[in-house]
């Protein structure tokens, strides 16, 4: 019987150096894969094959299946936790996500056993890809952050500049903390339920972290993200925890690093890597943050980035990924050779 | 017979601490003020409106009649470089400028002389606005810079994520390097030309300088950039020069100030203040960076981002600005207010 290993992007978690390091792409799931396209037809639409544990459960191994990433990351949409507050979300051919604008608190659900159950397919599908997945890959589950989530949702959709959001937190500050908050213990509910159902770790995206003043991001990034670390420590003091507070400035980042508690940062695509090392690396672990579109490019300027990353984190708790989700139009051959060329590193 | 002072903003440029601050709004010629509306009624079309020079000279000065700002700049675009390299740009109504996309510097007009007949309606308009505009109050020229013209030329129009100029770099960088140039060597020509026309001073606008892995910002971010400061200095060695590489890292901005040769920097929304300071003020002059959506929210919220400007500023030098762009929706008596609590600055 073979004994299996454990997964190396734990290890990178818990503190050691892994070389060649880890490697998983965010939104290694998606459509730049046949197969994920193939089962995306299948289901008819996005929600429903985020929402069917058997799909979600497929379309989460496929990319370990074909490139033999380090880590699995469950197929999922941050819209699970407006959807958990209430929120009918609409995901329209083309377009983004869709909901009705939210304007207060009121109304929105505050009972976590009504959270869990709306959300139950992603921890059916955890517990279904736990089971399939050899535990020297690790499972990640994942949320969106209050600010992100926040952001959506006084939008009532995706926006260029969170004008929505921004307005209502300069407008009403106790009113969209109040938000925050409530976003907070759902996404911390959501987290804690995918590490029962089988997640190692999890990721909290703050993906529009950019472009906020400085005060603004203590408050509406940092904060609401220490509280949600806070209350999964709380049940699960070792739980793994990986920060992405895309965009974020370079001090934003080091804020983010030495307040919210969180064992790796995921780093965007213009933060320096030996910034990163010498900076946040004495801290946390760092994962990141290849160009996707080095990665769509090839040849020689992939290979020069990749190798450049590879050297600069020598000695460095490292996850190898990109600075942001692997794009549509991406050759899988350039996937091959990246991974190839990571597990090289010595 | 008044004799006129010598406008604040540029002694600021000069070396001096203002105070209070000299006061000016990027796109403060814009869809927000009711007159600018007017204008480009009458004018059809917006690139009429700013072909035209005394249509541009009336909509450069609207702002300065009704708020009574430091600075006038010119109403302009940035495409107007690649149109003096010889393409035709064309503005749809309600989307961004478009023009047939380029992927090779062959068949780009190279002749300066064409270069500026094409754009004698800039400077036509420039030397209108400065025979009326009061010696208190600096006018301003301006252009885009290589990387963000070059983003807009390769794609054809604008683009979230700049993928196809970053394509080009990766995939064949001599011949981006080349296009860069090309592109410096035109900017600096129109800026001189700006200059010649009774421009005060002028603003490199980088738009989409965020994003850039850390070499590849340095490269076509600050390279070409400091190729147009160095050849308007070998004309006019003490012409004025602001920067404004938008989204630029922290590590990005500071280099970009010790590069580039530029005498201030404007800088981001996001980028906090007081590290701007202590780090760029100590070689340039800072503008900035008001959250262009709290200057839409208004009360206390905007009083408070003002005041914590003003008070971090002082003894710095410094010109109040946006972040970014003055948005459509912003209303009338924000800016009043605004520009009086600047004025009050003590």
């Amino acid at each position: 019987m073979k004994v299996e290993e454990r997964a190396k992007l734990l290890s990178v978690l818990d503190g050691a150096v892994e070389r060649p390091p880890p490697i998983w792409l965010m939104r290694q799931a998606g459509r730049y894969l046949p197969e994920y396209r193939a089962s995306r037809e299948k289901a008819g639409s996005f929600w429903t094959l985020s929402m069917t544990p058997e799909l979600a459960a497929e379309v989460t191994l496929q990319p370990i299946r074909r490139f033999d990433f380090d880590a699995a990351i469950i197929f999922s949409d941050i819209m699970t936790v407006p959807f958990a507050l209430g929120k009918e979300i609409r995901f329209e051919e083309g377009e983004g996500p869709s909901l009705d604008p939210v304007a207060a608190v009121d109304g929105l659900e505050t009972d976590p056993e009504i959270w869990k159950s709306r959300l139950a397919p992603v921890y059916e599908a955890l517990r279904l890809v736990r089971a399939t997945l050899e535990r020297s890959k690790a499972l990640l589950g994942f949320a969106g952050a209050p600010w992100t989530l926040a952001t959506y949702m006084a939008q009532g959709g995706g926006s260029s500049d969170q004008r929505a959001a921004k307005l209502w937190g300069y407008r009403d500050p106790k009113s969209f903390d109040l938000l925050l908050k409530l976003l907070a213990d759902c996404v911390a509910e959501h987290l804690v339920a995918q590490l029962e159902a089988g997640a190692d770790a999890v990721q909290i995206f703050d993906s529009w972290a950019s472009g906020l003043p400085e005060t603004r991001f203590m408050e509406w990034v940092v904060v609401p993200t220490k509280r949600i670390v806070q209350k999964i420590r709380t049940k699960y003091p070792k739980a793994k925890i990986i920060g992405f507070p895309r965009g974020g400035t370079l001090s934003g980042y080091e804020v983010y690093a030495a307040e919210t508690g969180v064992d790796a940062i995921s780093i965007d695509t213009s933060a320096p890597i030996s910034w990163a090392v010498d900076t946040l690396g004495k801290t946390v672990a760092i994962q990141g943050n290849l160009d996707p579109i080095a990665l769509i490019a090839g040849g020689a300027a992939l290979d020069r980035a990749v190798d450049e990353l590879l050297k600069t984190t020598r000695g460095t708790r490292f996850i190898f990924n990109l600075g942001h989700g692997i794009l549509p139009e991406t050759p899988l051959e350039h996937v091959e050779r990246l991974v190839a060329r990571v597990r090289e590193a010595n």
